[in-house]
């Protein structure tokens, strides 16, 4: 079971090449699969990555952009196809929903799945939350409005000393609260301290999907403290004019933001394709954020 | 230059797989590009393919199932992207219009040149007519409404022969008349037959797309002198009730098209994603109507 895992299914940017598809990952959270962006051709890049369309039920889209949405209709087609059931939930912008919705009952005729879209306010916000999990979304600066999602693990509890816990004789029933941090109060009132009893909890694994975005202090200050960032990267420095004028960021700017933001390790990905290969990016962020590593399709990162 | 050539970008059928992509093919009529439909991914296969966007100025749609359209809204951003200029007329069903012109709208902004939708009868009828080209669209018998296409060369001029040409001293000003089949009459009104004068124009070739549909003899009629027919080819026959069901054909279903047709050949496409490979297809076809081949992703045919 893969504990918390970034799959890589397409990093590319508007144009799709023969190199990079366009923008699509998905987060392998204790084996159900949470998607950000859908970009054309992810469902075959799900395929090729053997990924179950059957454990996928959010997508969280990040701006009404083709090349983050066109995938989309063919998915949720593929997953009724596929005799998905339960229920796929679409965040995305209000002002994308009616659209989406009329193709997708146009193409995906009586699916045998809920198809849910919720709205997402450009402001960002907590757009989804389990008893382990929280997804929020934080604004991007991009020509659009755009948002990039945090996905968080809740903390988790304390490791039970075993032979502490027969030392004890503490009861089943009140394990659940000394896992969650409390002491434990003998029959003679004696209190032993929780330190005692566990050990400390995993850590809390953390990502940052920031796409599309120009480079905005205000992104580095919303992901203080998330443990890997994956960035947009379209440009290299010698285009960064472009970058500025399309809303997008280079290498070196999404290195700044991990550099900012105390990340422990920086993705980069939404390469342009005007660039052979993306050895330049690498070299020029890790001149700012030394433990970068580029995306590409198939890539798997685990977060440990 | 390409004078007539078939280029298969995709021969799956509903769910893309790892072997074989949703529906698109383009003719190559002089370096002229047409599609006949647009699965998602098309766009890349035509990349793949070397087909230049800029020479793409026609696409036909057999059916409004997501596999033969999805393609269309990033192949006509692409196109947009790519600088394009001119005009791309969409051929398809009026009552996918609004929804098409509605996505392309909203994810092609401000495309450089003219997306048009043009209406396609569910009866058929001629959709398109060049000096040199007709593209006529046929009924198809599936679950939803559906039209097949022929591409047929217009007839052509015949071969002038230079030496007799120069023995009758023809002006330039008739030679136009002669290559389309007209006699000379010398300034003494003696009658040259043109069959002395010209040798016999070059075959006209032609073209049947046939996808989706289930075996229907009407088909075979419509497609009745075409040189060369692609018929849908989904099951094989073990599994001819699903193909009825599903209103689809067997492969041994389309080479009795082609057979009762009298074309020259048989290309097999539209393969249900269920089997490992097409063998067993072409086998059964075969034995129907020999000069059958498979179609496959890459693939181009010339009709010569």
């Amino acid at each position: 079971m893969a504990r918390f895992r970034i799959n890589i299914l397409g990093c590319g940017s508007a144009t799709p090449s023969l190199r990079h598809q366009p923008s699509s990952q998905v987060i392998d959270f204790r084996d159900n699969l949470m998607m950000i962006d859908c970009g054309e051709g992810t469902q075959l890049a799900m395929r090729r990555m053997r990924l179950k369309f059957s454990r996928l039920n959010h997508i969280f889209i990040s701006h009404l952009h083709g090349d983050h949405v066109l995938g989309l209709p063919g998915l949720l087609s593929t997953l009724a196809l596929q005799g998905k059931t339960g229920s796929v939930t679409v965040h995305t912008f209000p002002e994308g929903i009616e659209l989406l919705r009329d193709v997708v009952n146009f193409f995906c005729r009586e699916p045998g799945y809920d198809i849910i879209f919720e709205p997402v306010s450009h402001e960002g916000g907590l757009v989804y939350e389990d008893h382990a999990l929280t997804v929020t979304a934080i604004p991007l600066y991009h020509r659009v409005p755009c948002v990039g999602y945090i996905f968080r693990e809740k903390e988790k509890p304390r490791h039970l000393k075993g032979d502490m816990v027969k030392y004890f004789d503490i009861p089943v029933s009140k394990l659940h609260d000394i896992k969650m941090g409390q002491d434990f109060v003998c029959r003679d009132g004696t209190v032993i301290a929780n330190s005692r009893l566990t050990s400390p909890s995993d850590p809390c694994m953390s990502y940052a999907y920031c796409s599309d975005t120009q480079y905005d202090e205000r992104v580095a200050r919303a992901v203080t403290g998330v443990d890997t960032v994956f960035h947009e990267a379209t440009y290299i420095d010698a285009d960064a004019v472009k970058a500025r004028e399309r809303g997008h960021s280079t290498a070196s700017e999404a290195a700044r933001v991990a550099l900012q933001a105390g990340a422990r390790q920086l993705i980069l990905g939404h390469y342009s394709k005007s660039y052979e290969n993306e050895d330049m990016h690498l070299v020029q962020a890790k001149e700012i954020f030394p433990n970068t590593i580029l995306a590409n399709e198939g890539l798997t990162v685990d977060l440990l």
